[in-house]
C-alpha cells in the first residue's frame, strides 16, 4: 500500500507493508483524511516527528476480530490509551500518559491506504454524515471540548478570535450551544462563512474590543493570540486556550492576575457530541472544504494546505 | 506631617499637608505598615509610579463624620472603587474599572503618618491581633482569595511554588482551610518557618516534580515560576497565578493546552476570613517580620526590604 511518509520537511509517497492487525485492533480503508495545522507544524518537525501524519479521517474496517465491524464506516478517536491507569479508569484516556496518538505521537497516521486503531477508539459514522463532512468529526470534537469545560448559558456572549477552520467550527459550535457568538478575524471570505451560519462576524481593524467579553476563545494559531484575548476578557472572565503555538509565547500575566482572569487549556474531546452535530446539520462544513487531492499527491495537497486563505484540504 | 516619596528610584521623606477629609471618608493615623514586593516594584517605576506608596497597614481613625470610627484600630481594603458601576453592584469593586488603589493607582499610600480611606473600605481589629500582625491583614486576604475561586477539598494535595513572604502565608491559609500543602522554596531558613506550622516543605534542587499536582500556586515572583508550575500539575489540574511579574514573561502554553490545565489569575481578597484567620492563631506571621524601622528611616527600610533572605520590614 502507499502511505504519505513527512520528513525533514519533505513530503514523500513511500511503499508500506499492510499494517498488522493486533488484538483488539480493527484494519481501516481510508475513504478520506483532513490535513490540519498540526499536521503542517508536524512537516516543520514539531515533536521531532517523522512518519505518516493524519488524524482526522473517516475510513471502513476492513479487518476486525468482531466481525459487526466489518464494512462500517468509522471515524477514530486519536488518543490510544493504556486502559489501566488512573485516567483511563476515569475515561480520560485522552489524558493517558502512556498513550501514543494517531499520526502524531508513535502511531502511524490515517494518510495512507489502509491504518490501524482499537477498536475501542472507533465511532460508526451514521449515513446522513457524507464522507467529506465525517472528516470533521474530530475538529468538531475539539471545539465541542470547550462545553465540557465552559459551563456557557443560552445568549452568553462569547468571543471567538481567529477564523481559521478551527476557529470557523468553534463559532458554529458555540452558536448551537445557544451561545451568542462573536467571531474575529482577518479575512472577509472566511467571515462571509460564519455569516452565512448566521453568526455575528467583525473584521479586525486596528483595535480589538478591550475588557468587554465574559467568554473568550482564542483560536488564532499565533503568538499574539492569547494576549488580546486577555485584553478582550472582563475580569473574572474565562479565556479558552484552543491555538497550540510551538515555541514560547510571550505574555503579559499582569493583566491576567490583576483581572483575575480563568486560561483553560482545551484540546481534543468526545466524538459523540460532535457526530450528533455534524448529523443534525446544526455545524456546516461544506464551506470549509477548499480542495480535494488524491493520496498520491499529498506534496501538491500540503503545500495547498499552507497557503494563504485556503481552508481545509482532503485527501482521499 | 512627613510621608515617604518614591520617584526615580529614589526613596525620599516630604513633608506634606495633613490630607482633607472628604464626605464618606476616615482619616487615620498610621499604626505600622508592610513593605511588599510589589511596593519595590513601585520604586522602580512599575505603573509609571510616583508619590507615596503603602497599601498593607493598621491604623487609629481619627476623623470621621461617623463618630463611631474614631479611636478604632483599623485595616482598610485597598481599592477604592466607584460604587456604582455593574461590578461594584456585584459586590466586586475590587474589580470596578473607575477604582484608584491605596498606595498603587491614584489614591496616596500608607507610607505616611496620616492616610485617608473611604469608610467603605474599613475593618475594625479585633483586640486579639496586635498591631504587627493586623498588617498582614490585607497580605493574608490575598491569600484567602484562593479559597474564594477554587474549591479545595479536605487533604487536597496542593503545591506552593516560593517560600517569600506570599508563598508562606498562602501555604498557611490553605494548610488552615484543610489542604496537605508543600511548600517548594529555595531558602532553608524560610522553608523552616513553614515547618514550623506543620508544613510540609521541600528545596528545590535540580528538579521539580511533573505531573504530580492537581493544584499549584505560583508564589514565585520569577518568571520562571508559571512554567514550572504548570509542569509540576497533573492534566487537567489548577494552576493559581499568584505572581505578578513586572513585563513579559515567555511560556510554553502547548502543555497547558495538551493537558488541559486551567491558570486562574488571583490578586485582592475578602479582609473578613483574613481577619478570623489572624485573630485564630491559625496563621502565624511572627516569623514573617524581619525587621522594623520608624518612618523616617523608610529608604534604609527599602533598601533592606530589597535584601535577599529578608522577609517582611514594617515601617512605623
Amino acid at each position: 500500500m502507499f502511505a504519505v511518509h513527512l520528513e525533514s520537511g519533505r513530503v514523500e509517497i513511500r511503499r508500506r507493508p499492510l499494517p498488522q492487525l493486533r488484538p483488539g485492533f480493527a484494519r481501516i480503508r481510508m475513504l478520506a483524511a483532513g490535513i490540519c495545522s498540526t499536521d503542517l507544524e508536524l512537516q516543520r518537525g514539531y515533536y521531532g516527528f517523522r512518519g505518516t501524519p493524519g488524524h482526522e479521517f473517516v475510513g471502513e474496517v476492513t479487518d476486525c476480530e468482531d466481525r459487526n465491524w466489518i464494512g462500517q464506516r468509522v471515524a477514530g478517536e486519536i488518543n490510544l490509551a493504556c486502559g489501566d491507569c488512573q485516567w483511563c479508569q476515569r475515561d480520560l484516556g485522552r489524558h493517558c500518559p502512556h498513550r501514543t496518538v494517531l499520526g502524531i505521537v508513535k502511531h502511524p497516521g490515517a494518510f495512507r491506504e489502509f491504518l490501524t486503531l482499537p477498536v475501542a477508539n472507533l465511532h460508526r459514522v451514521p449515513d446522513s454524515i457524507p464522507t467529506e463532512h465525517a472528516v470533521f468529526i474530530e475538529p468538531v470534537a475539539a471545539a465541542c471540548e470547550i462545553l465540557d469545560q465552559v459551563r456557557i448559558a443560552k445568549h452568553q456572549p462569547v468571543a471567538v478570535l481567529g477564523d481559521g477552520k478551527l476557529g470557523l467550527l468553534i463559532a458554529q459550535v458555540l452558536q448551537a450551544a445557544g451561545a451568542k457568538v462573536h467571531l474575529f478575524g482577518r479575512h472577509s471570505h472566511k467571515l462571509a462563512i460564519a455569516q452565512r451560519a448566521g453568526i455575528s462576524t467583525e473584521r479586525i481593524a486596528k483595535q480589538l474590543p478591550q475588557r468587554e467579553f465574559p467568554i473568550v476563545v482564542d483560536a488564532t494559531g499565533s503568538a499574539d493570540g492569547l494576549r488580546s484575548a486577555v485584553a478582550m476578557c472582563v475580569p473574572r472572565g474565562i479565556v479558552v486556550m484552543k491555538s497550540t503555538v510551538h515555541g514560547l509565547v510571550p505574555i503579559d500575566t499582569a493583566p491576567a492576575i490583576v483581572n483575575e482572569i480563568t486560561l483553560i487549556g482545551s484540546r481534543c474531546g468526545r466524538f459523540e457530541p460532535a457526530i450528533r452535530l455534524l448529523a443534525s446539520g446544526k455545524v456546516r462544513v461544506d464551506d470549509l472544504i477548499s480542495e480535494e487531492f488524491p493520496l498520491n499527491r499529498a506534496g501538491e495537497a500540503f503545500e495547498r494546505a499552507a497557503s494563504k486563505g485556503v481552508l481545509k484540504i482532503l485527501l482521499r
